[in-house]
């Protein structure tokens, strides 16, 4: 076999580009969407609200019997309990809230105040008029769309299908851990990522049935390496080695069958970041999301200077100082996959830098904002 | 049934927070067990690495045969093919990276530099001593923990147990609407934040069996309300408005089996606010989450005039312009869920607030911050 060259990060993700486009749709039940990619724009089949109704808990009521009403004056109106939703009754054209009213009895609401026409109503199709667009094509479903989609009565809708990734655990045993130690982790990110995972052999890989192939381990650029002969022999390998640390053995190519193979280092910390940047990258795209990294990004301040070597991208391990600023750890190629365990993020230095001064302005992702935002809540 | 006061955003939520902790534990397999909660401490069985091994794929040798080795004075030394995480050969010191080497024959590999002892080498025991503390209680698993989880060969861990969420749709038929419009909404909302759900009907609401009860819908402050009104009977209602907009109906209470109770409008964009903010915190909690808002927020500087009213929280949708300013859209509680859909995230103006004057610096939660991490990677 002949080993092409390594390449750059910026290569190998627009290998991954090239290789991957969203997977087809299915329909699917409404309650299940979440997270999901919308394969087609949604139109609303009908005006939202389909009549003028109450826009809160309340009585329906008409506006001209309030004239005159104050404090000092109440006034003894016709009205009926209404529902957030519900259709105004014919006659009325206002909704008067529980507390504005002192009373109710025999149908009529004791007001003390005047109420304009309209109040508190929702107006035929003012959320969306028949035909209108809802939702659009490519939107990740979140709560809020399901509920505008109940609302607008769908309860099935079409979806990206789930990618669905076959997984090879290959490379050796190690003594003292499992050999299929990255397992747990990959099915977890392809997971998070909207794939399904199952789970084969090196002998069946790259076999049809499946819509793209990870192999984890065995891939150091060495002639007898199992991932990439194997893969050599089955189709072809067509980047192996990428600047990246950690994780510089990674390869790229196609089984015969055409789907696209990853191959991912078996050290379980360049495994993670190959994952993360290019096998990840293309199960996001296949699932119709954004390939980008899926960790929220900041401003930082580094309060020490971050070194890295110039011609490879490095993901520098980073923790937030209780001041807000960050701070190098260990790199991830000396310390292994124990460092992200303490790290609050990481920093990608690209492959032309030498890394930054103390005091730098830099972009850092961090693994969980979540709990940076909850020290910010009232 | 006496209505208590309308209370404030804060004391509702300090309600919730009396109301709910993190549940019991399970064991559950690790594979499982992204997103989920850890129960207690885990500590590292044994050294991780259980013995000096291989960092990196390469050729384990012994540093003292490299001596003298150049470009001009290639050294054939004693060596042999390693994996990441094999261990060490006796005799061997160091690995070298295939890229390192100009070949490899007989059991020996072509040295052009010099090595020194320990290069590439992990050392038994520097991710974790034998019984070192590796991922602390109270920790939500992800990814990363997973994969160090499986290096200690752990295959199970102890998890808190997912809240079991029973749901009442409550309130009257829509018009154009279904009734249970807000299911499949909350449904996702609680599978978000980690819980499972179980519907039910009002008449079996109160039971035991569950860990926290929604009913959605029927919360208006009238006396004839079906959900206050069943809760008082099943039990009592503490609370029953809050001073929230969208979303003032909100009503919180215990069932006479000790299941804290809460009634959520049924307007969607009311529900939705008052589970983020309560129902959402509650379900959080009890699966040893964070309680705070599952948003990114940001610094953010509004292009125009936010407004609300002063007496109520209000939860303001806003939309991200190109610059990256914001600008408020028209209020929850006018536009309904549809805004939701406009808009890229909102803003909350407490209530002792009147709103904020253009220009202003706020906090800003965004729906989906990866759509702007995308613009901002390389």
């Amino acid at each position: 076999m002949s080993a092409p060259a390594r390449v750059s990060v910026e290569r190998a993700a627009a290998w991954v580009d090239a290789a991957t486009r969203p997977l087809g749709s299915e329909k699917i039940a409404l309650a299940g969407a979440a997270d999901r990619v919308l394969a087609a724009d949604v139109s609303s089949p009908r005006a939202i609200p389909s009549a003028d109704c109450a826009a809160i808990d309340g009585y329906a009521v008409r506006a001209a019997h309030s004239l005159g009403a104050g404090p000092y004056n109440p006034i003894a109106v016709p009205g009926g309990r209404i529902e957030w939703g519900e259709v105004l009754p014919s006659g009325t054209d206002a909704v008067v809230a529980i507390d504005h009213t002192d009373m109710e009895a025999d149908g009529r609401v004791l007001l003390v105040e005047p109420v304009a026409a309209g109040v508190n109503v929702a107006r035929a199709g003012t959320a969306a008029a028949a035909g209108a667009l809802l939702i659009a094509e490519g939107t990740r479903l979140a709560s809020r769309h399901i509920g505008m989609l109940a609302l607008a009565g769908r309860d099935r809708v079409p979806v990206v299908r789930r990618p669905r990734v076959r997984l090879v655990i290959a490379g050796r045993a190690r003594a003292g851990s499992p050999v299929d130690v990255n397992r747990a982790m990959l099915q977890a990110l392809i997971e998070r990522d909207g794939g399904e995972t199952t789970s084969a052999g090196l002998v069946e890989a790259f076999g049809p049935g499946a819509d793209i192939v990870l192999v984890a381990g065995g891939t150091g650029r060495g002639g007898e390496d199992g991932a990439a002969v194997a893969l050599s022999a089955a189709g072809r390998v067509e980047i192996h080695g990428v600047a990246l640390s950690p994780g510089d053995t990674a390869g790229f190519g196609y089984a015969a069958s055409g789907l696209p193979v990853l191959l991912l280092p078996g050290a379980p910390a360049a495994c993670l970041w190959n994952y993360e940047l290019f096998a990840g990258r293309a199960i996001r795209r296949l699932a119709g999301r954004h390939g980008a990294l899926p960790y929220a990004s900041r401003s930082a301040v580094s309060a020490r200077k971050i070194v890295s070597a110039i011609g490879v991208t490095e993901i520098c391990p980073i923790r937030r100082l209780p001041g807000g600023e960050i701070e190098p750890l260990a790199s991830f190629a000396e310390a292994g996959l124990r460092v992200a365990i303490d790290a609050t993020g990481f920093v990608i230095v690209p492959e032309a830098s030498e890394g930054y001064p103390a005091g730098a302005d830099l972009i850092a992702y961090l693994f969980d904002e979540h709990d940076t935002l909850a020290e910010r809540r009232p």
